[in-house]
């Protein structure tokens, strides 16, 4: 291993080389003028590949090709990986934020040592080329990998990933041969710490529109003798929570894991910086279930949230009306163990059965996707655990998202992989802002700990 | 007072030759094309007036003229009473719905005898048109009107009265000398039991606004943690009514004088058709207080009505927002007793006393005006008593209604003068609609109980 590590070390100067002509290429995804700019990303990050000994191609889409790149030389019995990275960006607007050009790649000072500045720097090409470079070093020093490995790399990752269940579709068996994904698109909890994200939140939506009257009628007329579709809307969702924050819905919690002591007791020990992270948007206390801690709130426990509301007059000053009808769009945060429909059915009852006379509840249900909790006993989070803890000297933290990444969803769901997400960025990278930057230190132990992922990997359980 | 009637009824051919010429003009005060035709009906009343011995003029505004006109030979220990009127209608639209022109008056049969079918047929015109033919039957037999008449045509009722609260000030000296208001705009409670509307129903209005996090959050990285701003409204006001349908904001109900169990024991006896009334707009089950009548639920007691509610995102499909406020507009119809400022004093400390941390309340108050009860004892609602049981072989309806009337509150309020409400049109007279009809027995009867009253208020107390 330490062969491969002096490697990685040895060559930094020309991995940087090949990651500032990748950062070179404006392969901005949303904007059409730049699609020959993203053709031509997808064409270097193919010839790369092709030049590292992969057996690479592009994969047309109806939209941005995906580069498609197999290494099996590690021999059939050898552990399949997935990885999924991609070579779009976002835009670079406002360009007069940039300390430099966005497309012209820098090695700047920091606080902290060196820093890559470029659009792209950390999202997703940095990420890319530090995981490539791991790849290369194995290559150098023994010949192959000691995994089998397809490569994905997406073009339109930052535009909404139009064209990916296509692209997974046609795919299909070459990537669903793998174990499992790999996507180094996430970050590490702080500068010294690694962290891997072993839950994300899932979703159900649904809307909810509560009629009353067949028309809107006038409030001197008919109002004390005539229902109110608003008055009876709220009536319903301000029952939604119970006094210590915990949805009231029967059976909304069945099915989840409670968090356990041990991972309470090491989330506690990340110091998260509630204050600072609240304060930020202008808020001071947490306004979840009581008991909770705060990552918790966020990471590991499911929401019923009211993201829209309306009904009735909505313009300047006042208007006497009863409105024939009020709506609201609710989306449910949810955790592994959840099943989506039995939640909306639950939510359906929920109101159904608080509904006054003369009262119909319409249910207009939208998208639905559990939430995502890696096996903790996965062969790959073991692995991956090990390389970790040899790089940084400390265990990486396993933390938890409260959103979806509909990455991840696409891969469970299409081809029934799970996903290792384990990245190198940092919270300060300023991800789609002006000058997108990815610590040296960071691009350079990533690859060293990926390098040391893929040997652990290899290691039989 | 016989000499008076049978005058009445000898000249009903003359009368409606009167009123028909005044239904030719289509005075529609909301349509700028029409504004010569308002300025014609002006001009037409006043010469009416003045034919008939009044000291009639127009009074110029900034919009439309006001007909003003005085009698006031029964000399100065007479009664004074203001009669109110407008000679403006409403557009005739849809046309293609009438049977015959809005503007060619016809008399014609229905299943209640003959019907003048017209715009204007009983708003106003026909309502006017019948006062004044008691007028000239009295002025006929007698030399002279048993009371000192002035008599206020408005020619913007329809257009919501622009000018009114110009024309009350310039014409104060005038107008204030009167002893009450006589307003001869509404309805019978059916065709044979006349109606005196006793009770308006006054209004406050105010705008919340949540305010949570300083800006729009995703809820899948903020959501659980994060003060949702819609929630927080929801809780808020599915407080505002018990289980029995009352308001809770602390003293919404001090100052209320209950209903008599004598007042409620002759709403009953009304018999309205509650089942016909909400059956009408698609509902079944009266929604107000429990334990009040329907008809005390929209005449006698107050509101706290949601006219609407907005926040968040509103659009297709979902959107995973918590978002920054939500707005909620309420009117509180108020009766007799509430205090409007009062009122929305305790609906501030309601929902500042239910805020949980992080949320603010912001308050953006619109109209008020006080409920209005007519004093049981007043002189003038005992002649109109008297004249109409008289008239009608039955005591009229002491009736409430639930919205307000503007033009009442604009007296009581600039001149001080409370009003007595009591006409002849019937809920079946298309009021704003194709073929409004008055029926012939309303407008004569109307003449007859119209002249009776005039005697009845000349009768010392």
């Amino acid at each position: 291993m330490h062969k491969i590590l002096d490697s990685i070390d040895a060559t930094q100067p020309a991995a940087l080389d090949r990651l500032f002509a990748f950062l070179r290429i404006p392969s901005i995804s949303a904007q059409p003028a730049h699609r020959q700019d993203c053709l031509r990303a997808a064409a270097w990050a193919r010839d790369l590949l092709a030049e590292m000994g992969f057996s690479a191609r592009l994969s047309e889409t109806s939209g941005l090709p995906g580069v498609v790149a197999t290494n099996h030389a590690a021999g059939p019995h050898a552990p399949h990986v997935l990885f999924y990275g991609h070579y779009d960006v976002q835009p670079a607007d406002p360009r007069e934020l940039w300390q430099s050009g966005p497309f012209d790649p820098q090695l700047m000072d920091s606080p902290r040592g060196k820093k890559i500045v470029a659009r792209g720097a950390v999202d997703d090409k940095g990420q890319v080329i530090s995981f490539l470079e791991a790849c290369r070093a194995h290559i150098a020093i023994n010949g192959k990998l000691p995994v089998r490995l397809t490569v994905l790399l997406e073009g339109e990752e930052e535009n909404g990933s139009p064209s990916l269940a296509e692209l997974l579709a046609k795919e299909r068996e070459t990537l669903a041969a793998a174990d499992f994904v790999y996507v180094a698109d996430t970050n590490m909890w702080d500068p010294a710490t690694p962290a891997i994200t072993a839950s994300l939140r899932g979703l159900a939506a649904v809307e909810l529109r509560i009629h009353g009257p067949s028309r809107d009628l006038h409030s001197g007329f008919f109002g004390g003798l005539a229902l109110n579709p608003i008055q009876v809307l709220v009536n319903i969702l301000g029952q939604l929570k119970d006094s210590q924050g915990r949805i009231t819905i029967p059976g909304f919690y069945d099915g989840i894991t409670p968090l356990t002591k041990a991972q309470e007791k090491a989330w506690a020990a990340l110091g998260f910086d509630t204050a600072g992270f609240l304060g930020g948007v202008g808020l001071t206390t947490p306004a979840g279930e009581a008991g909770q801690i705060p990552l918790a709130q966020i990471w590991a426990r499911p929401t019923a949230e009211i993201n829209g509301i309306y009904g009735g007059y909505q313009g300047d000053g006042s208007k006497t009306v009863i409105p024939a009808h009020a709506t609201a769009k609710l989306t449910f945060r949810l955790v592994a163990g959840q099943d989506p429909g039995k939640i909306l059915d639950a939510f359906e009852a929920f109101v159904t059965t608080r509904l006054p006379p003369d009262a119909r509840a319409e249910f207009t249900r939208g998208g639905a996707a559990p939430g995502y909790g890696l096996n903790p006993s996965a062969t790959f989070l073991r692995a991956a655990q090990a390389a970790m803890a040899e790089e940084f000297g400390k265990p990486a933290a396993l933390v938890g998202c409260g959103a979806s990444i509909p990455v991840v969803e696409a891969f469970k769901t299409q081809l029934g992989l799970d996903t290792l997400l384990a990245g190198f960025g940092l919270d300060d990278d300023c991800v789609h802002s002006p000058n997108e930057k990815f610590d040296l230190a960071c691009f350079h132990r990533g690859t060293r700990a990926h390098a040391r992922l893929l040997a652990a990997l290899a290691v039989p359980a």
